[in-house]
């Protein structure tokens, strides 16, 4: 056996001869960050050797200066003798650190306000469907002698109008020695069904009536959001987020997917979402509270089709092929104990049912929270997280599709890219005359990568100073230091040299970075064109556009419009929306007429399947330029432009 | 760590000093029989110490010749060296190669067809609740997209009418790759509730229709039997049975419910039952039939208050303290995954309800088939198992009790008592001049024991022959080698002597066993007497007698009669009826409608709890005599003892 040490966790673990150093980071619990799943292709995984040597190539992601500091791409290389790596620090930052969900921030709470008012405003009650009653029993005697279940059932007919009670095994378990214990007074969670029916499932010792939790989760394919709340008053008691513990197995849906056809593939990534994300962000939230887990008695959640069926352990690979397939839209009814997660065994895990195999159940989530469904106004709804996914209409009709933009808005296939944690660029702005820039940095840290929002102004600024053309290009003979070339001829600008913060590497954008992300700002802007051309409508029908997702919130509305992913509207007419899933979520916790009008929305989406509607890779085409080939339909960047 | 062996078994296992010898053998898997769990009162686990030596007190169950060969009792001995220990075959004889129920007897057939009549004659139909269909879907298209598991509901709707369609996540996750594989033609395993809604718990590749299997099982605190059943017809396919694994953590309800208040002891009965008997029986079956474990996907069982406790894993100690409490009768809805039965996970465990702490499923499963709830006549129906129940009543009513006549029937608590197993004798007829006995054994084997029929007939035998008194004493001055008396002055009666067949002892009857026997027979008797009485009548008014139980099939109903167990009637108004729990789980796997009146039977049945009836333990006391104090009670028996 051999022995490899990763610093700086300073974990160590003995491994064969031979093994893939990507491999035994996992094994090690050690993150590597690995977008295109361990291919060689997006040059990620970069590690750096500090003792002994590796079996590894150099492969077109290392550079010649690089390769002599002992860097390799951890997916490339065997262990054949006792090693050292280093895990640099932005391959780590993408799963701990990642910027918490700011719900309590003022722009959430008016979001958040909204969505409430919307669902009161449209006549629903704001009322959930899990109840507590405490109830006193008559201790048994040799002539009252029925049953202690039977006990039970008599006192909820008698005193509360149930004929019928229903329970489950784990519960039957509990109640001999708690009635004992608790001189028969007990208080049953319970779920009223129907006229007369309930289903008891939880039962506690003496009055906790005052006690009754749920649990919202939005699960992002690259990162996780929860809330942990009051049922009674819908009150967010805690909340907790964190980077989706999948990415180690691959960025976005599709690489998730075909890891889930490997061996074990399927359990390691439900592994992964339920006991190494899920349930630490809960856990997170029962010691920041006091609440135990057993108090936690409904749970709601969304996700995009991928992460639902991965979060059920349902075999995702037909959802990937013609005529792409998923296993169900709507889940069947599931227990908390069936799937690991730690909340009371007998809690409902309701999963938002999905539309179709690309539009999830984060955007019925999201289409609830944003009251796209009741109101009068034609709103286009844009999720950009690491895919995108557009929904158009108003209370009349909800038409859907997504777009292959992969995921580039969160920092993935970016060589600098990262998702919006801390020491993540978030904004850029560049000087017209010098090309210095000047970064925004999320939490005041030093600079280690560029997120989404920092990427579209950093794209839009090299546009607008002339450093790149239309067609995303470094123009070459530019007086700045900050512009260079490599063996290949493949150029890059420089966001940071890596002197100024003592970094390993400078931070840059490469000319394959600028190409990506126009390929995905294009994606979403042809997706958005031929979803209203399939209706007969163009942009000008448009009355607000919802952006919601996890570009974060620092998205500047105008530059994306000037790099052309959202039309040349007035900008007024766009907003920021935040985690418009979470909130769907949350909402479908609290009140059962929202779930009702969520199975409906479900229910009543369209869906269109871009890639057979005609025009589209036309479009598509048009779009991958800044801001589109046809620069008359961003008459607004023209005269920038001009100028 | 000591070396303990076992022989003849040839098991090693490795033990610390110390442990209890009784531990070691459960941990080596070695059954010792141990009715009274370890207490030192049975005397049971008699064990030969071959090599080595134990820490072990000499017992009043180990008399002088036998502490010199190296018999200790197995629960009062300690490991102090590496020893190799002796297993005596009556030992281990009741565990295993227990006497197969034979429902294909010509006796049991006919009380087969007689409950099927009743069930039939009484306008219930044989038709079971689970269903199967063939179905062919039509493969998805781009144009046709909808997810598999809406395509399933969407043809479960057009072609059989279930609007609302069910299924659970461990099917679900089958779906994907089984509708591909199966090129979308599938066989559904279901259970159509109401009017348009369906379950589905199995999925086939192709078509499966043909093959429907379910699970009949008894429960017995002794022995279990279970019978496996094509649900279309009704055919019996494969049938067995054993000892109940539980036997090791003591013989009787009551010894068991102890041990399940020790730390882990529920879980060790709960696992003995599942894992241990019933487990390794529904293998025998899949073995002898090539039917597999998911193509079972019914389940009925029953068996008393306190093995249906612990079957579902559920604290029984209540039913033993006074006022006597269940947990339940009537438990909830249960997934076979739920309690590990070997059967398809989704299959409902019906576990047929009990009525009260001492009248369990077992009877009211036993009500149903021996068709009590039809009849005109009134009927006494006597459970003999490990305890005995009792039910008086017609169609019109039925009264229920329980005596705690204790594991006597099935050779509990006798010196020599063994189960209905091979080797048992099951006959004796004594020389009213000789004294010699005349036995008769169950398999054609060498006698090792004696059962519960085998020790009716001994007892009368002995009785008439005038070897014993009316108390059971022994009479002193007879001229037979047979009667003898140890060095307390506590006499027994030798029914063989080991050198006829080389065991490794004789085979006897002492007093202590004949007087734990007349308590048995006599709680049955005033049982009886009791429960007429607190009706206001009396034995004339029973027109039939129905003995059910493991008390076995050569019980000499003369005899019982003779001994005073059973009421002094014309012998032609008392039948055996074999298992009628088994029998009773039989149609109620069969038959919706014989569910439906097992349930209003078990409802409707009047428990009357002994202790508090006035006259109870007066009528017991009278009753501990052969016949009974009273001679004239049983005016066939006082002609016999006059002669």
């Amino acid at each position: 056996m051999l022995k490899v040490k990763f610093v700086p966790q300073n974990k160590e673990i003995e491994v064969a001869i031979g093994e893939n150093l990507i491999e035994v980071a996992r094994k090690a619990e050690i993150f590597i960050d690995a977008p295109c799943n361990g291919n060689g292709v997006c040059g990620k995984c970069k590690v750096k050797v500090l003792q002994g040597k590796l079996d590894a190539e150099k492969t077109r992601h290392i550079k010649d200066e690089e390769w002599n500091e002992g860097y390799v791409l951890a997916c490339n290389a065997k262990v054949i003798e006792d090693v050292v790596i280093e895990i640099p620090s932005n391959a780590s930052a993408a799963m701990h650190g990642m910027k918490i969900e700011d719900l309590s921030g003022e722009r959430e709470n008016k979001i958040f306000e909204n969505a409430k008012k919307q669902v009161l405003e449209n006549g629903m009650e704001f009322k959930t469907y899990v109840k507590k009653d405490c109830i006193k029993l008559d201790p048994p005697t040799i002539d009252d002698n029925i049953s202690d279940f039977e006990r039970i059932k008599r006192h909820l007919r008698n005193n509360l109008g149930y004929d019928s009670v229903f329970c489950r095994l784990p519960l039957l378990r509990k109640i001999p020695p708690l009635f004992r214990e608790a001189n028969f007074e007990v208080t049953i969670t319970h779920i009223p069904r129907g006229h007369k029916k309930t289903t008891i499932i939880n039962m506690e010792k003496g009055n906790t009536t005052n006690r009754l939790y749920g649990i919202a989760l939005d699960i992002g394919t690259t990162s996780v959001a929860a809330c942990l709340v009051d049922l009674y008053e819908g009150r967010l008691i805690a909340k907790a987020s964190s980077g989706n513990a999948q990415i180690k197995y691959g960025a976005d849906v599709i690489n998730r997917i075909i890891y889930s056809t490997k061996r074990n593939g399927l359990a390691e990534l439900n592994h992964a979402i339920i006991e190494e994300t899920i349930n630490p962000l809960l856990e997170k939230m029962y010691n920041d509270t006091g609440i135990s887990r057993d108090e936690v008695v409904s749970f709601v959640t969304a996700g995009n089709t991928t992460m639902s069926h991965l979060f059920l352990g349902v075999y995702p690979d037909y959802l990937r092929m013609e005529p792409y397939i998923p296993a169900f839209v709507k889940p069947p009814f599931i227990k908390a104990s069936e799937l690991g997660i730690n909340v009371n065994p007998e809690t409902f895990v309701y999963l938002v049912p999905s539309v179709a195999s690309y539009v999830g159940g984060d955007i019925t989530a999201g289409v609830l929270s944003s009251g796209i469904w009741a109101s009068d106004e034609m709103i286009l709804f844009i999720d950009l997280g690491t895919n995108g996914e557009i929904v158009f209409g108003n209370k009349e009709y909800l038409m859907t599709c997504a777009c292959s933009a992969g995921p580039a808005f969160e920092g993935g296939e970016i060589s600098s890219g990262m998702r919006a944690a801390g020491g993540a660029i978030e904004g850029v702005k560049i000087n017209r005359k010098t090309y210095e820039p000047e970064i925004e940095v999320i939490g005041n840290q030093d600079p280690v990568g560029i997120c989404g929002s920092g990427i579209i102004d950093l794209i839009c600024e090299l546009m607008l100073a002339g450093i790149i053309d239309r067609r995303g290009k470094l123009i070459r003979d530019l007086n700045t230091s900050r512009i260079r070339f490599d063996e290949h001829g493949i150029g890059e600008y420089v966001v940071v040299f890596k002197e100024q913060y003592k970094l390993e590497k400078d931070v840059t954008i490469t000319e394959v970075d600028i190409d990506n992300f126009i390929r995905a700002k294009g994606a979403i802007y042809s997706g958005i064109t031929t979803l209203l051309n399939s209706l007969g409508m163009d942009f000008t029908m448009i009355d607000k556009i919802y952006i919601a997702g996890g570009i974060g919130n620092s998205l500047d509305i105008g530059n994306s419009i000037k790099i052309g992913m959202l039309p040349d509207v007035d900008e007024s007419k766009i907003s920021y929306v935040g985690n418009s899933s979470l909130m769907g979520c949350y909402l479908t916790l609290m009140s059962e007429d929202a779930r009702r009008k969520l199975e409906e929305v479900s229910n009543n989406m369209t869906y269109v399947e871009l890639s057979v509607e005609p025009g589209y890779m036309d479009e598509f085409v048009s779009s991958c330029f800044l801001p589109h080939t046809d620069i008359e339909k961003f008459p607004s960047v023209e005269k920038l432009l001009r100028r």
